[in-house]
């Protein structure tokens, strides 16, 4: 595979080079990734989007969301990528994105790429992966990334861990609809968006909406928030209304972040994050691919998750059979 | 050092061979944390304490209630060990709890043992060893642990995958009031617990346990928990009013998540967490103590941070450096 010259056609946003390298980043076979690796090494230090973490429970409405909201960024002249997180899909094989018809008129934009999500069997693996996909798609030279997810809370924390902003979307009516969104999300939310505010769930959406703007007001106090944020607006992407303001709200926190350093400092701390995360997965893996040691981890595990047997043991012996460079203990 | 018969002292209840068994296991000498290893290898699988999280800022009046809830507990024949994990007093060189005379009944009670929290300046390290004395203080027969933080975010997270319960102690007001309470931690509450609900501020006492009930059942559902948890209960630890139900509400939960496997299941899960993350701090701790590692590894760091490499090429570089068993890529 000519690595220089897929980085060259994606940086000039050849969308089928994009998709190409997507690929490549998502596959779990030894010489896909070190492929990846390469060109993701070549692409380094170009591109900047805002990305954003969409997150929402099935039902809520997330598909006609995205279509219409992508629709509008593409209309002010945006390019606009749109990617999932979503460990479910890795057991039904399937994918949330996979069915494009629900987004008929954003997947036929050519300033839009929606890609389906991976069909990846690990969370952090699918993560990491989805991380480079959106490394992948501001290179191409789109400036908003879309990472959906689906409510399961670890998958929102990694991708917390790859977005400059987290969006919330949440269904009309009191606290039984968010039975599906787990503890946790409501706290990384920058904003709350409650869908349908139209027709007959217009003034439950209103309701809600002011219960959550109380609820955030009593709950929350962060030092890298301007005032008033989080927020929770009312929005219907069926009728279009209120997405113009979602997204005024969007640009203006992350302007402020900009602006206050914010951003950049939760950037840097981002990337070395996937750096320790990258190095520490990789010495499991490569622990787990040797035989003797694979068995020994194992059985060791059981010792430990049973009680027989306290985890600094477990971890010593577990180092001792390492040959590794320096010595002594932790 | 003879560690059978320290583990043998300890596991008769011997006060000062369980603080000298905690001052091993805090200790940043290698020679010292073998010892400890050794030490809690030997005592493995023995004690079963139930353990709670105390969380809340400073004026929340925490020394009063361990005081005023510990000499509840004592007085109903249970044995109660106080530790910390304050990673302020890790600048401050000081101690949440060296002031025991903040704490003087419960200090002089022979069935009470309070540790002052340890000066260590790595957060990580200092939970994993706090973990560590929690498991001598069950050994020596205290059948409760209460484990107080600072309510700094990191560490209440550290103190959750340790402990059974998790109690927020919050001052009557408003939203206000909170600004101390970092993000998350209200998500992790398992009891809210209003202090100072006596004298002027009990109506606003009475007030906060209000909003906070009803914020709780608006973002809250958690499968693992009985009907009616997470809870907030109005107290007064200065008039010792409040504390017995609080402390019928943690034997419920406790029992309840006992009886449906709830316990069993996180135990396990906690311990497993602790060996992998002994494992791969271990691992890490290791390649800082070999000079030429090390100095790569802090330009591999930097220069991922800037975003001039991606943390994927620059891991793979410091896992080639690397002569680990196994192969292949991640």
């Amino acid at each position: 595979m000519d690595i220089d010259a897929l980085a060259d056609r994606i940086a000039r946003g050849d969308r089928r080079a994009l998709a190409r390298g997507i690929t490549l980043v998502e596959s779990g076979r030894a010489d896909h990734r070190t492929a990846a690796v390469a060109l993701l090494d070549r692409l380094a230090g170009r591109g900047e989007a805002m990305r954003i973490g969409l997150s929402g429970t099935p039902g809520v409405g997330k598909s006609t969301f995205i279509e219409s909201f992508g629709t509008l960024l593409t209309g002010q002249g945006h390019r606009v990528a749109v990617l999932a997180v979503d460990p479910s899909s890795a057991r039904s094989g399937g994918s949330i994105l996979g069915d494009k018809t629900r987004m008929e008129r954003l997947s036929r934009d050519p300033n839009a790429f929606i890609r389906p999500s991976p069909s990846q069997t690990e969370l952090g693996g699918v993560a990491r992966r989805t991380r480079e996909a959106v490394r992948l798609c501001e290179v191409a030279g789109f400036d908003v990334v879309l990472i959906e997810t689906v409510g399961v809370g670890q998958s929102e924390t990694l991708v917390s861990w790859m977005t400059d902003l987290f969006v919330l979307l949440l269904a009309p009516g009191g606290g039984d609809e968010l039975q599906g969104v787990k503890r946790g999300i409501m706290e990384m939310a920058d904003l709350i968006l409650v869908n349908k505010a139209d027709g007959d769930l217009k003034s439950a959406a209103t309701r809600t909406r002011a219960d959550y703007a109380g609820a955030l007001q009593l709950l929350r106090k962060r030092p890298q928030d301007p005032q008033g944020f989080p927020k929770a607006l009312a929005v219907s992407a069926q009728a279009d209304t209120g997405l113009t303001e979602a997204w005024t709200e969007m640009q203006s926190l992350h302007a402020w972040r900009v602006e206050h350093g914010h951003w950049e400092t939760t950037r840097r701390a981002q990337n070395v994050h996937w750096f320790e995360e990258d190095v520490q997965q990789g010495i499991l893996a490569r622990l787990r691919t040797d035989p003797a040691m694979a068995a020994a981890l194992g059985d060791l595990r059981e010792a430990v998750e049973a009680g027989e047997r306290p985890p600094s043991a477990a971890a010593a012996e577990v180092l001792d059979r390492l040959a590794l460079p320096g010595a002594g203990g932790a």
